[in-house]
């Protein structure tokens, strides 16, 4: 992995991906006692980062091996990434989904044209179905983060702070970035390295689910004792890869921790004062920037609000709690 | 009004105004039969276009004249844009609300540093209670639309507009407005005119306040029965503006009418596919350009979503109710 790959999935995301704009307000400023400055991802085509991702691995295979298709496992934001991605490139892309998928996911995955699989969670083994269609109609596997093409896309985000901030005045400090296996994260890492050295990126992972903090503490990979169980669903993986680890543990900054309760006031927050909708996964960088102010260094921050794919029920649920999250 | 005065608004607004984005999903496009193309001012500072004009109208007084302060008369978005623009010019602004409004929009203001002079609704006279003011610190009253230089930092968003469309290939067709007094309306029609005579803007108003469609088929102004009563608050005017209505005459297509429950709908619409929050009131031209396609002209549609200042209550209460918008 390095810079010229991130660069070269920029080019092949140009005209296609939106600039996300680097959102403040003097209220967000007040509670965390510094600048906060949002990139809001979750106003990407899809509603999160992961576009970038999926764009960025679909466009970077060879023309006669894409135009048979790609497929993925997922039943959340990589699933609709990859999905608008195909149908873009007008190809045909298969999404295995576990049957019991909140039903608006699998709507919206075949809204955006793909073909969604079901399997049985309990009886059936995602890995082996994939493998049989994958073999049957020569499709190719983009797999969620630890993929070097799917760690350029996300990185493609890192240029664009890197140089929004620089039109901010703001050339040192805390990059937060909403972490599940690290794609994000680590593609983040690389861009600040090459273009913004005085911003460091650091992983942002809710209370119980840190295994990527506890990885960069340990100098190796940990894993998390649980993968479900939170309703920071779109961040949980069971360990951060063996591509984005290494990257990470050479360029981030340790890894912070968030309560699910002050990922739901980043939201109400988010709400009152960005008018943004996050989703509660993509709520923990702006929680750690607001209620963590002792951990961050720097006069500015920056929290990637990475995705606001979220049901009207929790988001209600959150917002109407808390208020606008002082 | 020309548009020099807007291009001089714009130049006084670089670097401090957010351009906006314009945001898409196929999911609406879907719902509409064209594309739909969202200009989305509600993460413009303060919530609001209205930073706009506020900004443009305090930058553009003397020296001499803005050292002493700014006044306005309003409860809700006029008054956040101007008290915002007033703290970062380091002036006083002093903002006349009643005592009834809502908590949340007076701690915002005076959190934006203005001064806020509450009055009682029922026994007290607005104009005298600001025309004394006015009088006795040297305070230059903003008025929230019809105002040359408020009416030319609106249109500072038409310029955005039509670039942005020509990007995305759109060069003919409408572009519906929110409509209160017009000041929105007017300025995107001026800027249209000069910058992309083939868009044409054309107003948006809720059932039983059509003040400015009726004035528009009638050719001159009428007014609205009454000045309360909707959730669309935020552009609920007596009627439309002695600067602002001829401009509309000269340049708008026909005017639109939504019902509440169609601007409820864009609100969830807007929040399952874009990721934004609306405010009832921001939202009826989406709700428009998704729900009477047969009025709108082209292959693509342009709507302003012009704010996002709303409660937690009636945003849930909209997005609970009307699911994804279909």
């Amino acid at each position: 992995m390095n810079i010229e790959m991130i660069e070269a999935a920029a080019a092949r995301l140009d005209g296609q991906v939106r600039r996300t704009p680097l959102l403040s307000s003097p209220f967000l400023d007040e509670i965390a006692g510094r600048r906060v400055l949002v990139k809001a991802e979750c106003l990407q085509h899809t509603g999160s980062f992961k576009f970038r991702g999926g764009w960025s691995a679909v466009s970077a295979l060879p023309e006669d091996q894409r135009r048979n298709g790609v497929i993925a496992f997922s039943s959340g934001n990589h699933a609709q990434g990859v999905a608008f991605a195909a149908r873009a490139h007008g190809i045909p892309a298969v999404i295995v989904m576990p049957s019991d998928a909140p039903r608006l996911k699998i709507a919206n995955t075949r809204g955006l044209g793909a073909e969604v699989v079901l399997y049985d969670r309990a009886h059936e083994d995602r890995d082996a179905i994939g493998a049989r269609l994958a073999a049957e109609r020569n499709l190719t596997l983009i797999k969620p983060f630890d993929e070097p093409q799917v760690i350029a896309g996300q990185g493609t985000a890192g240029l664009e702070i890197a140089a929004q901030a620089a039109a901010e005045g703001v050339t040192d400090g805390d990059v937060l970035v909403c972490c599940g296996g690290g794609g994000l994260t680590s593609g983040i890492a690389l861009a600040l390295e090459a273009k913004a050295p005085g911003l460091r990126a650091r992983p942002v992972e809710p209370e119980g689910f840190d295994d990527v903090a506890r990885s960069l503490e340990n100098g190796a990979i940990m894993s998390n004792e649980r993968t479900s169980g939170s309703i920071c669903d779109a961040i949980i993986t069971p360990a951060p890869g063996k591509l984005t680890f290494p990257i990470m543990a050479r360029l981030c900054g340790s890894g912070l921790v968030v309560t699910e309760q002050q990922a739901q006031r980043a939201m109400a927050a988010a709400f009152t004062r960005l008018k943004i909708v996050l989703e509660p996964g993509g709520a923990v960088a702006l929680a750690a920037a607001l209620y963590h102010p002792g951990q961050v260094a720097g006069d500015a921050v920056i929290a990637v609000a990475s995705g606001g794919n979220v049901d009207a029920d929790i988001f209600c649920d959150a917002i109407k709690r808390f208020g606008d999250g002082t």
